[in-house]
């Protein structure tokens, strides 16, 4: 019987000119979906699981249309509601080489930022879930958003199911009068697993000292929440926009682990490829022992660098391929 | 020496599927900009007349790229301003036969609707300028853009510009607390030239009663607002999405007259077609007589139909052709 | 609570040349999904009911697109299920005026051809339905179809669901060696409502004679097959590929019914017009009195042509606007 | 055994904004090839025939493609010559209702401009031949052009096969420094079967007088070239760019034969129908007698109307169901 | 004068997902026709040589479209021959750096599936023809097709026309009844070339043992088939699914010749690349010595790498300019 | 306030197959518009520089879609004149790795060639400019452009206005009559900043011989002409078609200054690169020392590697970023 996980965040319009065109020189835009915790489930709903995302669109044809492109990509979209007027977008310029990518966001009022404690029947969502995630993008959207977040964090604790939290940290996104320094540890207190850069958590949680390594800050982290059972992270090597290098590395409170470095020799979309580790993580832990599932949340990221959009839609058989060590991407016919 | 007419309003994207698609099938948008009173300048500017366009974007690539948009289109954008941070959006699907086409629109909050008195110089704006044009969009969208453009208004009259009003009364986008029978009068009273609905004309100054005719409702409006020197309104039957039928009418205080009907029965883009209508009656008014200017604008409106996009295209020698009676659309090599 | 309808039949990938262009000017096909009876889900769907429909792909990327074609337009997708190696196919080549549309198909040795009985479950498809749908396309395509088809047929009759039957007949479609004089009176004889051409009663249940009227013929059918309350017919006039008119028409066992003629003079696809006068024609009985029904069937129906695709994407407010008269296809912001 | 026709003449690269795109907006253009003559040759292909085109191509990969361009539709490129620098060019926006599609030239210059008596090895060509046809296109381009036309002609005369030319006459086209009085008797002297307009056989040969009708001026230019054995027109009411009827007439010395006139409501692209019609026209007196060839070039000009591109890609089938009356274009399965 | 080939094999319509899209998120595809050894006929008319190609296809307008495809790149198609009900078919995912490109056939039934020994009038196809070309694909499709291809070499052999083999073996094809073990042999005994990979010699004749290198098996092939004088392959290392590493090797009974490897490190297009280096090959064979001719292979297999679809389109003075060394890729002007 | 550059020269239309499609796959082409001076133009006016260019197109909607595209990105268009019949163009084909990008040209007659002395006002053109620039490219187009060319920097140097000329030798495009020796001294002897590959120097003024280095004839060009106050290159690796290497290089009479390599691993457009780097000099000469101005080329001309189309439409900071060391190309949010 398939695991179930549940994710909740903001989806937002992705509108990108064609190629690597610039915004001056779009006619037209290529038109997806996307955010952090919905591109998690949508990993997961690809890899076999089953996955339902919690979110808010307003009421019209375009939140339905996201609707239908997260149903269309395998999600349970009955948690899904509807209020308030407009769909948080972002616009993305792709870049190559030596030019950035460029995002501009417009997700202030959004549907989903407009979210009130209350709004969500955790108890509902989360009957039969083996696991629930979020990531720091959710409450650093608004105070509404951050208050349901924790609903659904205690919920799951209560409940039993696994939580898992993708520190995610983007200071100049918390407008909304609460730092993340404040918000943030409430939330991490009550997770199992956390995702989180060096930075991340010596930022948020002000925890160790310039220098440190991952795995004393991972330790630190553990020491501070004591639920949480591992420290995940990931270390990308950007060397150009066209060409990353990225490795896993996790600590439990007893081993550290680091994975190969993958080597993304031709980028397709770099957007997204934080979310395909968190979920090839989710699945791995759920599926196998801790060194393997750090080994296939890197493969699966590594693989949705090459898959246009924000989701990864990579099959289990691609992912284990990669993480069995064929990095020849042959022709399978 | 070409004439040069200035306008004032809000530009937004515009994005719309490809074809007949319903927002439900698209998975890419075409992209282009409009906004009521661009809509006229862009059109002017292609008859041939110098036009700038005051509005605000945001102050990034997409607010420059609507900037492009414009210049493209042959205006002038020394007048554009930055700043807010969102542009204002409509998302059209296209519809056909009696299938409407449907109209989304995001522009709460957006840069344009941030607007304030003394924003503008509107003395520099104005400088050279033989007509200044503004639409009752414009003082809908907030109280700031109401008062922006009250100011043009006055400075135009000051400055003996003539000034054109297109009422186009949309009730239920005035939301900033104040309601357009408020507001309006003031704005209304010093222009030359309106043009507006019978509907418009009752509504917003609770004139007329309900079967009174256009004349009669326009020579009331010049009765309370003496400055007005014509009022002029279009007549649209709609047959369906696919097939519309329109002709102008015109009331200067001593005659009346009406266009012919044009029938425009293969509708490529619905979109702006009034706008198409109030350019083509200023560009007549600045250089035909009366009736003729009537005549161009109905010509002008019925070309619209046939242009996809906001703003009407067409080069004067087409509006003259079809105004002088050649409906045939033979091709020109 | 929303009414729920299940369907049964093929779904082929569709394939047609962009706009007009004929086969041999394509260097690309868009590309749609499209069956008779999940033609009427996804019809039903976008009105408001609950629909499910049963089909069977190849276990591949190619048939979890379908399903995912599916999902998308709000069908559950869960009795689903795969085997055999190839998806139903047609090839849409779009006609205009007097140039006709045509269609190749290639459906031979398709999966859903290779159903068998006993492959579905019936009971448990049918569990919680309103409704069960199903077109003569079916039986003909095999006979394992034509089976499943009547163990549907019969399941529903037992459990208290209604049945309609599209009677559809394709003479040339039937190859598997029973013709469709043999099949269809089974499965016939067990439905509530049939929707038929007069030309379909009288070749296959060989009933009337030329030139009797649909009245006459639906009576004899009635009379020939008591269970039948209803039998159900659209007339259409094809002024040109790009010119339809149609109207309904009713024989409920009692009075005759007819509804006005409507005119679809700029058509956009002319694929499953009928199959949302179907969809229509459920809704219609589901919620309303016969005589609206068959309003809203005829509406559901001449929206269709405007919409691309071979489902019916409106809402439930554009079919009873247009079922009230409104004719004008006037713009909705 | 298929009959053969040869053709000569320029083929342009032809490059047009997508849908009803103006040159203004356009960010792409559609490719495809065309030239009078050619697409006579075209639409004969698709009609069953053999036929082969003469024409000379930059011999650069343009050159290679526009001789691809034939070969896919059907054409015999063996003579085909490469020589000069440029390939001729028209440049297509496409209108709608009142709105005029317009073209732009690019030929002077061209490879085929500058063709020279002697290049064709016009025996060869015409070895099999049982038909052979030019346009007053082609004498127009340059003096060698028309030298040459004029050397195919008189070899077709001598090897006995008939020859057809359509006057097309274009003054504004011609400035190499003979006027089309000069050139075109001495061509059309030389024809079987003549395809002009009334305006064109006033103003080419100067007979006739305003007011004549065509058969009185098919009579005289008869009775002024002897070797002429029909004249036949087409009579095109232009409702709008989008709303064409046409008709064909013919005179053959002793009868005068008009078809119905057909009307295509929704025009699709309106180049090349006078060439379609030529070729309906060929074809028709190859295979039928002369009523019905006018009326199968009839319908084969109305069919041309719904196909985008310069020629006639319907099959035979088409033609001749249009021909017998079914003006339905009901879908083809 | 040019030098001919003949190709016999299955063409199929290819159908991808624009860019690197998954199949899950096409809304179209892109359209083009390949097959093994029509892939080489088309290779080889690029770089100047005839070709013909024979093969049969269903006897609608995607049968025509397939031929149209092969005219428009240079083949003759007289041999081409229509029956059957259906075009075979693959569906092409592009895969980037470790992720694969994924093949879906839909080959079964295909109206070349069905093609019967007799059918070929292989004296008239091979008249003046100078080589014969087949590849492992055919036989495997259907023992018809095996039986058709054994016709067609053996009467190249009694005319006295070269014949090369490529064996492209994929056990998982043969689905007829008979293995390729059991075909092959007599097919391959009667080639003058045979193209193989290592594995494919030991697989299918059970030649040599794990670990013999190329050279040697190419001697026991040799060996066991006198007729044969060459035997060719080519080792490819796939670094990624966007770089590949390829050289040539050639035993002809007395020398082992070895090219240079090349470098393909930004991979467009990796299909038909094999094709390619047999085209290539052909070419060298007819035109230069033996070590040129699998340098000339080499590089026209290294330069299909960067054409999009299934053919090599790249002409004559690219491959020798590659094979000549030059590997800058500097723009032509 | 921003400093203002003038240029000079013929602006084409670019018409490209899509993607990495070959000439004969096209049947779309992408629309741009480029020119070697009017790229420098467009790159300095996106680096926040006003800049005019002074052209001639012809007066139909082509030549003033021309306009509208340099208006658009950000030129003031009012030195832009009309005349000729016909728009220069380039068709552009897009090699990758080993398969070099195919340039055809069709200039000959070009509305700009037909330039005469006199045309151009030059003293209200260069009024208020602080640069003026232009290429070798235009003296080689005819002689009108050449003498034009000549007037406008002898008006400069007059005005006190900076000259650059970028020697950019083509020796095949000179065909007017007079060669690149005769005409160019003239003209660079008037330049203040001189570009040039050190063949170009060689060739054209016959300085050095085979072997010296860059400095040693940049050297004996600023003896040669005195005005010179520095000169300034490129060297160009093409490692392939996808992957260049450039540095800059510059001798000011004193000191030669060299940059560091930068990589471009993953070229997206190729074409007006050298444009970029001169657009960068002009940029950094006018803003930062010389050293600086090296490098802010440089990273400029790197940058329009990944840029679509002809121009570098990067933003200041992206160079900045780049110049200073941040190859990283890591996302902006």
């Amino acid at each position: 019987m398939a695991k179930k996980v549940i994710t909740f965040g903001e989806v937002m319009m992705r509108l990108s000119p064609p190629g690597y065109s610039k915004f001056a020189q779009a006619t037209s835009f290529e038109l997806a979906y996307g955010g952090g915790e919905a591109n998690v489930a949508i990993s997961l709903a690809y890899l076999g699981m089953k996955a339902a995302h919690v979110t808010r669109f307003p009421d019209n044809a375009l939140g339905k249309a996201a609707t239908q492109f997260l149903r269309k990509h395998w999600l349970s979209t009955e948690h899904v509601f509807y209020g308030g007027d407009m769909l948080g977008k972002y616009f993305l310029e792709k870049g190559a080489v030596h030019r950035s990518s460029e995002v501009i966001y417009e997700r202030e009022g959004s549907s989903f930022s407009l979210i009130a404690p209350g709004m969500v029947d955790w108890e509902a969502v989360l009957k039969d879930a083996d696991w629930f995630h979020w990531t720091g993008i959710t409450p650093a959207i608004s105070e509404g958003a951050a208050m349901c977040c924790l609903e659904g964090i205690k919920t799951a604790n209560r409940m039993g199911i696994k939580v898992s939290g993708d520190i995610n940290s983007r200071k100049n996104m918390w407008k909304f009068g609460k730092s993340m320094q404040e918000v943030m540890p409430e939330l991490v207190q009550n997770c199992d697993v956390v995702i989180s850069s060096s930075r991340g958590i010596r930022e948020i949680f002000g925890l160790g000292k310039a220098g440190d390594k991952f795995r004393t800050l991972a330790e630190q982290l553990m020491y501070t929440f004591p639920r949480i059972e591992k420290v995940v992270g990931k270390t990308r090597k950007s060397i150009s926009a066209s060409h990353q290098q990225i490795h896993g590395k996790m600590w439990d409170g007893e081993k550290y682990v680091k994975t190969k470095k993958l080597n993304i020799t031709h980028v397709i979309d770099r957007v997204g490829t934080g979310d395909a580790f968190a979920a090839g993580l989710i699945y791995g832990l759920l599926h196998y022992g801790d060194v393997e599932a750090l080994k296939f949340a890197s493969a699966a990221c590594a693989l949705k660098h090459t898959v246009p959009g924000d989701a990864n839609m990579v099959s289990l058989e691609n992912v284990l391929s990669l993480m069995q060590g064929d990095t020849s991407g042959a022709i399978r016919r």
